[in-house]
């Protein structure tokens, strides 16, 4: 079924404990794009500079992603995101932000995207991503939203009301806390579903994620990985592979949910192998099958052995 | 199979955020005991003062927990220790410690020990640990073993000597890295197996567990829960109910391994739920099958679904 990412194109400059990298393209919505895309069409809605390359477009439109939605705005610079990492790899410093053209970013919804069933709202201002659900002439079958503490600290009535137009809103755990106001992730789950979405999504990063809904919940834990290279993008990934896999299959049942999030998990644990998109672009099918077998073995186990 | 617990059996006065204790019995042996004598019968070995009270003695003789093994020293006083939890519930800082009869304990097997299958060693002074080994005349079929970073400080050679001795060893996150000296817990766990266990056992608390064997690894997370009232004992109940499991059963599989570390994450998640060994005390075997039941959906997902 159809799929619409909004989400920002960006420029990263990227410290982490294991180097530095040069001026490399992010953003969440190539991140969600180069993932999802692994799994079904996607429709992507964006913004860039004219300093943005043609190739990176050509790739995501070999991909199979449609870039119709997508502005591009020649003489103006494409958003830029500068920060380090600490040893955890949990925490960081934005050392620099450079809004350009998402200072003004106004999206516009292409007629063929109006077929639109899964709709993903990438991490952006959420008046933005509110404005992209009202130019929907029908609404869309699921609309899941990612967001950040950013946005509780400076937009707070806005973020409010989009969340409240949603169905899965994503957040990590301190967000959740920050959010609800609670500390405990199982309260704050219940206070946060009371503002809108019917689902939640806490994600915790090496520690894994959580989908609540209803009194109903599901653990996905994070791959042990050797080192974690880079985690730019894990967020925005995992969304990408979630939303790929149901949108791919068109159920969004709680059951199949809880599979989605093994998907985005096993997309995630690529992505954090190398700097920004660079795994992203070179796992196969049977890469992707692998990781699934392995979070299979993970977390496999026979209760039927306890009676 | 018979089941022989080291442990220390003590006093404790707890501070949370969530109230404060009285003096009330802890001690790692006390924990163990209450937890795995729901699966099997347990053989302890500890030593308390005169001041320990006889009812939570015979309270544990009527659970089928064999006390010839337990030294009384009438004259002197039980350990004891006093601690207080920070809000994350994960650290804590330790207010008072009394040795009193741990001091100079020396364990003695009993004889009736002797056909022991399973010893399992809670955290101890490790080489107090490694003289329990000693004694044993036929080497148990599984040696499972719990310590701290506390000895890593002040006894790192009797330390590595012990963990040489053992199958399985227990640690928490920040002790792997420690002990190993590596902050990846994946390169950390196969530093500590080249110490000699075959087996680590990873506790991350509230985050869940790791169970590493060879180039395997298996993750079982913690039960979400509104409060974490008092985790004193967390770590202590998951390894009676991970022996406890193991020793009912006969089989130290890794498969059966997966199971026996749910088992015991199941019944951390009932200890913290009140202050010290009183949730423990009342649980029964329809309330941990309901829990086992609920882990089995925290984590149970159709990978078939992706193709």
């Amino acid at each position: 079924m159809s799929l619409v990412v909004v989400g920002s194109m960006a420029f990263d400059a990227i410290e982490t404990p294991f180097g530095k990298s040069d001026k490399i393209v992010g953003g969440a919505g190539t991140y969600i794009a180069w993932c999802a895309s692994n799994f079904t069409p996607v429709k992507q809605i964006s913004v860039v500079g004219g300093d943005f390359p043609q190739a990176e477009l050509d790739a995501l439109t070999n991909r199979k992603v449609d870039l119709e939605g997508v502005q591009i705005k020649k003489d103006e610079k494409t958003f830029f995101w500068s920060g380090r990492y600490h040893m955890d790899m949990n925490t960081r410093d934005t050392l620099d932000t450079q809004l350009n053209v998402l200072a003004n970013f106004e999206p516009v919804v292409p007629e063929t995207y109006q077929d639109c069933d899964f709709l993903m709202l990438g991490n952006l201002v959420p008046a933005v991503q509110a404005s992209v659900i009202a130019q929907m002439k029908k609404r869309p079958k699921l609309i899941v939203m990612d967001t950040m503490n950013f946005w509780m600290e400076i937009a707070m009535d806005d973020l409010r009301k989009t969340i409240s137009m949603v169905d899965v809103l994503m957040v990590n755990d301190s967000e959740a806390r920050q959010l609800s106001g609670d500390y405990s992730l199982v309260r704050a789950a219940a206070t946060i579903m009371k503002m809108g979405p019917k689902y939640l999504i806490i994600k915790k990063g090496e520690h894994g994620a959580l989908l609540f809904h209803d009194n109903q919940v599901f653990f996905a834990p994070a791959l042990p990985l050797e080192d974690v290279f880079d985690p730019t993008g894990a967020g925005d990934t995992f969304a990408g592979g979630f939303m790929g896999h149901l949108a791919k299959t068109g159920d969004i049942s709680f059951e199949n949910m809880k599979t989605a999030i093994i998907v985005g998990s096993a997309m995630a644990s690529y992505c954090v192998e190398r700097f920004g998109t660079e795994r992203l672009r070179e796992i196969t099918k049977a890469d992707i099958d692998n990781r699934l077998a392995e979070f299979v073995q993970l977390v496999n186990f026979d209760i039927d052995l306890v009676g």
